[in-house]
Formats: structure tokens, C-alpha cells, sequence
């Protein structure tokens, strides 16, 4: 799984039936020892209602079909969990508010 | 997924016999942010219709194959959604006119 | 898919029995504006009698054992088209003979 | 596979319910000729009882889901052997103490 | 698949059970047209007893899990061929002893 910030959303009206009422959220990859963006985005579908300024993980590929929102779907991207901290050798890189 | 602009077509008269009648669009990745074209090309099976210069994302790897039009075929790309606007901390980076 | 050329052939006589009889391409993958190539090589197995220099695009992944020639085998790329025409903005970048 | 070293963990508190009580480890890749850290990071699933410090090997994508601890799970990434030396050319680029 | 040189082992005695007795190589990925290491290494399951110092080729994803060898194993990467030669543009750019 791979570190990402929620930084916007992507809206689409005109696309395959399989995926309507679904929410895309944009992410940016983070470092997760500076948590800098590292300019990198990806469209990912939410299963876990993340808002925005949010760190997350996202699962790609077959396994993003692996959620209870996207099983089934034709999805490479699925947020999965919402973080509260990241502890690298003792001392946090990132602690929710 | 990953952001996109269809930029051309890629025509193949002999080709796998799975594959014939499917649209196959030249896509170049974008970002997302300043909407410019990264250089960087994908040959990707078309599902909702998309058309020259619209904005679109895509789907990679085997859940490429969870559309209606691509199902049991060899890819591992294929267009999902023609995107309508993208917007990032509150602004529109790109809106369909 | 990935657009590239075959520039050679892979032998091998010491190999997994479940690919035994099949044709190993060496492809490197094209730019397909400046049709150069990108001197980034796959050995793709071949569904569709590609040969030398031709322009193919090829498909990775899972999605590599749904052609007729590739079921079941243990393979992550195969060649499922010969490009007649890559189209861009309008016009040619590649047209074969 | 690819080899990394344990540098921390994340944890989150809201996730996709089918990742409850799963322990998700921090890696970074290594470079197995100079042991150093290559600053790419990625969120892998212990299935081994990995702990700091530890160099490890994880498989990534579908396979991810194939260990005891993983299996059904949306999971991209899998610690599945903790290392016990690496042998290059005949020397050790690593033994575990 | 990916043409790489088998550098060395990876031995583990703490893994996931279902990989028990299987030989973990070390390959580094090569440039096909000077035979050059990459200096980009990846731990490959072997299914055909690849030695030291020969030229590979291994797949992949969940193709890895396609030999007979790695069925139902949690592995992305597995050795199905020793290679015998490379030819490029009808001249060899290797060729096994």
C-alpha cells in the first residue's frame, strides 16, 4: 500500500455504468518521513469516507476490488484506511490531529 | 486510475481475434494540476465513448477487464470516465466546457 | 497496452514445460510520436506472428494469458496486435507499408 | 520480491473493516549489494511477525492476498520472509546477527 | 518477462510456510543489448534450477503463480526459462557457452 494525502476530487458524469455513485477522490503521494507531496497523483476510490487534507493508504491493482464498495468494480485504486500516525525508529513522522 | 487526454487512435488490422470491433485510443497521462502532458503514452481500450482531446481516466491491470465492452479480453487499460472537472484544495485545475 | 518494435528473438531450450513451443520476442518500447525507440527491452510471447520490425503494442499482466495462444501459461506480456496506423492530433506519426 | 528493511509501522483507527486486527509495517527498500536504504518507501502486511530493523523480502499485487494471514484481504503488499543472509558472487552483502 | 543474470541467493528460515522449500535467486535485471547488470535487483522464485551467472528470464504478477513449481504460492516473481540467446537485429547479443 502506498502513502497519499487526499487532495481534491475528480467528477465525472459520463462514465461506465459499474462505477456510478462512487466517489474518486485525487491523491498526492507523500514521503511519509518528510510528508512533503511528492507531485505524484493518482484517482482512487474511496471506501472508507476520507475528506480532504486526509493521510491515507490506497491498495492497487486486483486487490482494490477487494473492498465492500469496489468488489466487482473496475478499479486499480481503493483508499483503505484513514491514518492516525506513522512511527518510524521510535518517534512519529505523522500524527492526526 | 490515472488521468489522461486521448490524443490520437491506434489501428490494427491483424490482431488478436478477441479484440476485434474495440476502439483502442492513444492516451497521453497528464497531471492533474497544471493539465500539461507528461510524454508519456498508453494504447487503452475505449468503454464510455470517449472522444479526441477530452479528459478521461483509466483503469489498469486485470480490473481493466471489469467493464461491459472489455470483459474476457487481454487488456490492461481501459478508459472508464470522461471526466467532467478535477478540483484540488478548493479550485478547479480543469473543467469540460 | 504499450506500443513497441520487435527488434529480436529469445531462445531458450531450458525452460518451464508449460511454455514449451512458444516464440519469444525481444521488443523495445517506441515513442509513438518520434516512433523512436526508448532503449527499454520486454520478451513479450507472441499471439499474432509478429516479426522483425514490425510496430506492435503488447499487453501486460494477468490480461497476457487471455489470448488464445497465451491460456494458462505462466506469462506477464503478450504481442495481441500489428499496428497499421498510430493516429495523433489529426495525422500519421506511423503508418506501415 | 523485493528486499527492504522494517522502519516503523501505521496505524490507523478507521479502515476497511476486512483490515481490522492486521499489523501494517513501514518498509523501505534496500539496495541488497550496499544494504543501504533507497528513501522509496511502501505500507506491507505482516504475515511473519517481521520487527524493527529487520530485512525482510514482501511480494506485491495479487499475490499479496496468497499467505495465511492475507488471504480474501485488500492487500497489494505482503512481508513473507524474514532474511537471514544474502550471498552475492560467492560473499555475504548480508547476515543477520 | 524480464531478462536479468542470477547474482545470488536470498535464504530465509522464519517465512511464510507455504514457501518452504523453495529457492529464493537474487537477479539483477540486465540490458539485453550490452549484457550489462542494471544494478536493479529482484528476488525471483526458480522453477527450472537457474545457476549462478545465467541469463534469465522470469515472470511477473500472478503469472509468477503459473509454473509448476509456484502454484498457489504467495509469489510475484518467478525464473521460467534459461536463456540460450538473444538475437537483435539478426546478430546474437548473447550466447550461452
Amino acid at each position: 500500500m502506498v502513502l497519499a494525502k487526499v487532495v481534491g476530487t475528480v467528477v465525472s458524469s459520463h462514465k461506465s455504468e459499474k462505477i456510478e455513485g462512487i466517489k474518486f477522490l485525487l491523491l498526492e503521494k507523500i514521503d511519509p518521513i518528510t510528508m512533503k507531496g511528492k507531485n505524484d497523483f493518482v484517482v482512487s476510490m474511496d471506501s472508507v469516507g476520507a475528506g480532504p487534507d486526509e493521510i491515507v493508504f490506497y491498495v492497487s491493482g486486483s486487490s482494490a476490488r477487494f473492498t465492500n464498495v469496489t468488489e466487482g468494480k473496475p478499479t486499480d485504486s481503493a483508499v483503505i484506511a484513514i491514518v492516525d500516525f506513522i512511527e518510524k525508529d521510535g518517534s512519529y513522522t505523522y500524527k492526526k490531529d
